[in-house]
């Protein structure tokens, strides 16, 4: 089969790869499902290592969003069965652990990684590729219902493989409720996805942070009332401006830079919240003496999107949510090369990849 | 009148002050009451100047936690009348900014601080003292109708002042709720006080990380159902085990050093929560990365005990609560020096002081 291999900084190549095998692992036990990747995309987190930010050992397979079709599973899989439509999370967990139960399967005690190992040391695929291997098929995938699902839907249905639900994680860490006052820092995918989330929980008013018209024009479809342009200490004034003084209830951080960060916790407003979902790039530790006299809470991290994605998927499916309009570029997978200069370069939100 | 100075390291004198007098302030409005101190007490955080750790200016007028009796009022005070009892939180707040309207008076955009200046600049009397002045009397003291309560109460309304209601804060900050698993960090007053807090909110286990044998037996006493001895990652794989091998839902971090937070932070579960009000003595700063991983959330700081005093009081007034047993010595005014010392030296866990 064919799959993306980051073989380098700025150097995507699309090559030719064994077929993935079920394995039996863990006590002789069949847990996998292949599937076959109807949609992939590349993830702004993805452009970490592209860039050479991240220095992973190359050639890597990468990857990890995915919809696709069952083709096989193992003995002991129950739940899913081949030709169901299915989403995968960004990790694959067992559904069954202690973390698996408290809503945190991100934090799955036999959790692997896409493009890395599984639990039990086991090569696993990337997601930008023909077929997957699923570790804990019946604890990761979530099936659709009804099969293979209109055309028209697969873009929604795959940002909750990760982005929307990463925007959704965002917003419930950041403690979004019903008349919330909302400012989002980020205009990736993700902001933008938290901005939809924000509006879904019922926030009052909605500030996107954005400079980018195509990004700010998105923000408002998704449901941003306002839009700040600038940053720093001007977009921290225009925030405290337009709340009373005083700033927002809730800060979505969606970008992970100390820069990002730190607009974050000095716009809330006393005892305020912010959720943060953009990966830290190395930093910056939180100030915890700002913290402790503003009250200004911090929480968020790794999306547990598998636990969300119950919830959501039947607003995508009766076309009430359409989180997929953060695809701007739709790429095949042997572009995938031009889908990554895409986004690095700002060309494109966030890049569709069909196998 | 007398009041208690710190005049340097280790060097607690009462001496004769000038009596505080009724100011006009901000607009030429009288916003103040004066108060004759009916008990006060030592803090945890005076121990810091105390100690030398941090260095204030002095001689400086110190404390920070009384209850007592107005004695007049200025010409635009409507709320609080001669005669009245009251309780003074740590700091004095407007109650009608947007900081306040929030439920964070500590945010208070006129507040000022005892022993310090007032919004306006003036000098405020510290609490350990026979009369103080109380800026913004409406917004700052909370009356306990019915006159001079019962002398068994005293300890008791004392506190909230201050200490039961920062470890309350702990706990809604950690978000402690029904058949929240729970450890606390910290055997001082305030992580007594978050036990006791833990227990009223429901938790339906409390882990008290304490080596010292009559705070365990307080502890136990305040709703806690186990005793961790151990800290560091001794203590952290204790609570592990006690805990599904991944920890308590809700940790209370009472102390503010950098082991303290630390520990709390690796000790809580995954998606836990850290609520945090020990004063943060110079760091540390919080591990980002770390937080982001495990999704583990970190609220807290300086809590605002005025927005707390409506829905405890009536408990202590009736008797179903008795945070006061945080009280173990008892002193004068003229045995300040004392009061400090027998805290400084564990010989006691809080020193209350009758002017």
């Amino acid at each position: 089969m064919r799959a993306t291999i980051l073989s380098g900084p700025r150097d995507i190549r699309v090559e030719e790869v064994p077929d993935p095998q079920l394995a039996t692992t863990g006590g002789g036990v069949g847990r996998d499902a292949i599937v076959r990747v109807v949609a992939a995309c590349v993830c702004g987190s993805d452009l970490w290592p592209y860039r050479g930010v991240t220095q992973p050992k190359t050639p890597k397979r990468i990857g990890h969003e995915m919809v696709g079709v069952v083709e096989q599973v193992a003995a002991d899989v129950t739940r899913v069965k081949p030709g169901d439509f299915v989403i995968a999370p960004f990790y694959d967990c067992c559904g069954a652990c202690a973390n698996c139960r408290n809503g945190f399967t991100t934090s799955c005690l036999e959790a692997g990684s896409w493009g890395g190992r599984d639990h039990w040391g086991l090569d696993v695929d990337g997601c930008q590729g023909e077929l997957v291997r699923v570790p804990h098929a019946d604890g990761t995938l979530k099936v659709v219902e009804g099969g293979m699902p209109d055309e028209s839907l697969i873009p929604s249905l795959l940002t909750l493989s990760d982005v929307f639900l990463t925007g959704h994680h965002a917003a419930i860490s950041a403690g979004v409720r019903p008349g919330s006052t909302v400012a989002v820092v980020g205009d990736g995918a993700v902001g933008l996805s938290g901005v939809l989330a924000a509006k879904r929980l019922g926030a009052e008013r909605i500030v996107a942070m954005s400079r980018h018209e195509s990004r700010q024009r998105l923000a408002t479809a998704f449901g941003a009332t306002d839009i700040v342009p600038q940053r720093g200490d001007e977009g921290i004034a225009a925030l405290k401006e337009m709340f009373d003084g005083i700033g927002p209830d809730a800060v979505l951080e969606c970008v992970g830079t100390k820069e990002s960060m730190d607009q974050a916790l000095r716009s809330a407003r006393p005892g305020g919240q912010v959720g943060f979902v953009g990966v830290p790039n190395g930093g910056p530790e939180l100030p915890v003496r700002t913290m402790f006299s503003t009250n200004v809470g911090v929480r968020g991290g790794v999306a547990p999107v598998r636990d969300y994605v119950d919830e959501l998927l039947p607003e995508v499916l009766d076309g009430s949510l359409n989180p997929g309009a953060v695809f701007d570029a739709t790429f095949s997978l042997d572009e995938s090369a031009e889908a990554y200069a895409a986004m690095d370069e700002r060309r494109a939100i966030k890049s569709l990849l069909r196998p």
